[in-house]
């Protein structure tokens, strides 16, 4: 038997291969080591009374959730939340949970109805369209609820205006809608909106926050807005999908250091604002289409002899093409991108 | 909606409740604080390559296996990993995965078949019965794995000649064997064992390696001890199960710290110590009946009334009743059991 | 490719392996014919219709349900109907669900608590105990029904008194009662009681109501007796698990022709007094030990050398063993079971 | 509680609803009243030993399968069969089993990825284009299966070349093809083709044999056709599923009189011959634009108030839309279809 098992990506830097490569913050780390105490295990414990009381303070009063592990884990608790046996989910075929989780939906009995994408966003029309066919139809998986990645999988962020008309429509069709918001910080900072503006006061019933890929050491969380998410079923579903932590204080810890100061604000920012110089150094190099970054996501169109000199310094995940037929390089930046990453990598494409 | 959605337990002091309250060792803290670093995401890092190795060299040749976020999430991918569509595993009616992981089994499509349990263990009659009845029975489900605990629910540790008959049962009917060792490091220490020798040297096939109690901040393992186990499926097993972490390094840098050096062994000790001093206290108190603890757990029986004293104080669960009826309580030692914390429990009792 | 792939029982003449090896009575063939036209697909004809209106004559006012195509279907149907994705379902350990319906429980997310049967019933303290240990614990799954069966594996018949406890323990504690009804009809005959009378009327909420076994074709049904069994949530389930026909015609007409008329009685009724004619004749037969039995299953043990005898011609079940060390036969007897069919059966074993 | 929970569609004369509102052909009724015998349950009946060689004589040599009750039984026992816990299985955005099942594959851990449709068929492309971003890929679900309609769910049947194209892609990139043959029959007769050449000669693996809607009383069947298929799983799944009858014998004695004889191909004759003639008469009614029928699907996209008239007597199903915005009617002729039927439905629109 040999090592082979591991997941490994290409190429050797992986700094700008995902936000999810970067270390954790020096607040998140002295967060940790202060909750280093015995505590009463699965969250029964002070760090995580904190972390509860920043939810009702960030995203409004009534608001509550619970520490999970990473990202699959909150978005296939959240979606259990909002599904029910004969129920589907409607969601862009760019969405994380239907590319990107692989059978994790599935084997929760999540049924996905991906829609063809727009700037990897859906539209209410999409929604519209699906509860047309489906709802009240025997022969048919019941949409139950609406699920939307901020920022999206394409890189763009969802105006306000364009989220209020999705909830607006889910919830007319009597649907939950559900963030994917592994990236809320980015877009929230990108909009100029808090998070209770971002989410809550938008329409959102269910939001997986991410912590992990803005700064975290590794915790994300599951966060109830709104009482369309049935009562009760949280806790069980936390624990039956693995994601129950014993030592819950050190999620909670993270949690709340990261979304009840500015850290979050802080860290999205840098992120936001280097992949804004870093689009704009691609910019420059002749042969390079780039797309203006709506928060921490570079996607840039470029010939292959330029994909392959990237690829030998750098993990990068290709994604797509563009229409002119050039792969499209996804390269992300996070509160760790200092600008020597950036010059260092133009360095390597304009040689 | 309120906060009363969290798991709370009731008593004030939850030192002897599990020793998943205590904090995470300080040679671990320090290990998370060296792998704070940029990293390629999903183990394809440096820190989950010496994991690797530290499987290969503790367990034997060949021993290959995963970081994972809790003993949940390591149980529920062993036994899928030995598990397919139509089989079963058979346990111990008093086994943690039959009564303390919730519906996470079922959930996963792990099809149990309790037996009556004997001071916590399984005997090898145990899976010559089942197999009599169910192998090659259409209408049965068809058994394919054995799980036993290690240190077991009633604190009681399989001698190396009982896990040597449980696992030549299982393999000559063609069974796995997975050994759920959240707490294989006191049972181990007990034994005078190595890992190796605890493990792999009695016939395990897949194991759940156990760090959060003995010392963790949060990391268990999922470990393949031999080829009974099916190759190319634990990875998408862990991804599935939600149980893989964009940021490895951090579990894997705290399961080679504990397990390549004498740190697990230091630890267990320490606990197992602990917990044969709680029990000679404890013994002198009129009215209470302890059993020798074999590793790090203590479980003594007593009236009503110092029952209620003991829970004004500690959190403690309840684990049955003697044959006299008195109510047992079960107290859990850990790496950070002083012998002023047991002092003070005895104080409460004796007063 | 072989055709060893088919189910096959050893044995020559199979009349009494099961009560299901017996073909369709002459009045279900005629109604099968008469249902033989142009019919609304999917449950909407004229013949269901009738079935909805036997249930609610035959079962009490308010009774509904739906046709299903066998036995396994009723009882994963009706178990779904009273279960959530964190509950679990108290059985006996000789429950056909827990021994005989291979997977189908764990792959439609049913969770079994199986408790030591006496004389193959269950009783209202295996109830309390699992109430007790689990509901309301976290760790646990949450109790939310209870399965019996009448006639049980064990051919005992539990009596109304019986029953009524068990129902009051069940819905005491907030649990649903189901009843494996697949053979209720010998049960309710041998208790000389109606329909209602032998479920409605005990407490029972949900029943899988067998007719195959008692001379239908193949047609059995999912029956809702009480509001403790959400309501809307059947047909979904009935299509999820692939139980809805679109010719319903065919199975509702079964149904209908058996449970409103006499025949259900008249077939039980046949069956039953040819049970206690072979268990009278086996007893005459020196070294068998039979008891009397209850419905339509004969148990006899005999030495190795008769049960020998028997197999040559006889397919025939084991069913464990008495405190003798003897194994026990099962026999079971239909409406189709004739006088010289068991006078065949004692020539064989007298011989 | 009321009588509301069946299903029940609008309309009068359900003739044109569907191909499963006929009755059965008066040769399958005498076929049942035939295999009406004691015989061994779940397959060991001499009824369908003569099916397993009607399937090595019809489908090739080594050809091996099992009845079921019905269509989602046949479709789901065979996606299971090629699908294991992180594959997934390519299909159309049209296709019965993601927009007709219901949550059934999802609760069955059938992952599908449907694809846009042309004409209701699938393409090589749409296969290489999910292989080309999924296979391999840790984060994706691994395509392990292909699943077409025929007929399709436009009513139009793939040619043989189309279908040998898009197995020779699912060979080449490993995966299996599954054929949803519930209409089988008006596909082959159409094509002129026999059972054999339909299927096994084009590359298909594992087959939904549908009887029921060509004149069955309720029976189809899962086929495999080639070593694709891993052996051993069938059985366990048929079960698990609730797919295994007791009394087997009737629905092979169906599946046996069907397909070892001309009984298929007369009634898809019968079926397709009404679908040309019914197309005709719709196509000289102003307003109606009508496809040619293929096999014995009838599209007609009509004006609103010939639509009203039309469900004002008949049962009928809306299929979408055409390009200038008129609703699609689908009609659906049987082996019952007399001319008379036709007459009166054209005269009812002709009025």
């Amino acid at each position: 038997m040999q090592h082979s098992r591991r997941f490994r990506l290409p190429g050797t830097d992986p700094h700008f291969a995902s936000d999810n490569i970067s270390g954790a913050h020096p607040e998140i780390m002295a967060a940790v080591m202060e909750a280093n105490l015995d505590t009463p295990a699965y969250g029964g414990d002070q760090f995580t009374d904190d972390f509860h009381e920043m939810l009702d303070t960030q995203f409004g009063t009534g608001a509550y959730g619970f520490p999970v592990f990473n990202g699959t884990g909150a978005n296939i608790v959240s979606l259990q939340a909002v599904s029910h046996p004969y129920s589907s989910v409607i969601c862009t075929d760019t969405s994380h949970v239907y590319t990107s989780e692989a059978s994790a939906p599935v084997r929760a009995g999540i049924s996905l109805k991906p829609q063809p994408h727009l700037d990897g966003k859906l539209r209410p029309e999409d929604i519209a369209k699906v509860v047309a066919s489906d709802l009240g139809n025997p022969q048919a998986t019941q949409p139950t609820a609406v699920t939307v990645s901020q920022v999206t999988e394409m890189g763009t962020v969802y105006t306000p205006e364009e989220l209020t008309a999705i909830c607006n429509a889910a919830h007319d069709a009597g649907l939950a809608i559900h963030m994917d918001g592994a990236r809320l910080a980015p877009a929230a900072a990108a909009l100029g909106l808090d998070l209770h503006g971002a989410t809550t006061a938008l329409g959102v019933d269910i939001l997986s926050l991410g912590a992990t890929k803005n700064g975290g050491l590794g915790a994300d969380a599951v966060v109830v807005l709104s009482n369309r998410v049935p009562e009760d079923t949280l806790t069980p579903i936390i624990k039956y999908t693995t994601q129950l932590s014993s030592k819950t204080s050190y999620l909670s810890a993270q949690l709340t250091t990261m979304f009840s100061t500015s850290l979050w604000h802080r860290n999205a920012t840098t992120a936001n604002a280097a992949a804004t110089r870093l689009a704009q150094g691609l910019g420059d190099i002749a042969g390079v289409e780039v797309q203006t970054p709506q928060a921490n996501t570079v996607l840039a169109a470029m010939p292959d002899n330029l994909v392959t000199r990237l690829r030998e310094h750098y993990v990068a995940h290709l994604w797509g093409h563009n229409t002119a037929g050039l792969p499209i390089v996804r390269l992300v930046c996070s509160w760790a991108t200092t600008d020597a990453k950036i010059t260092d990598l133009l360095k390597v494409l304009a040689a």
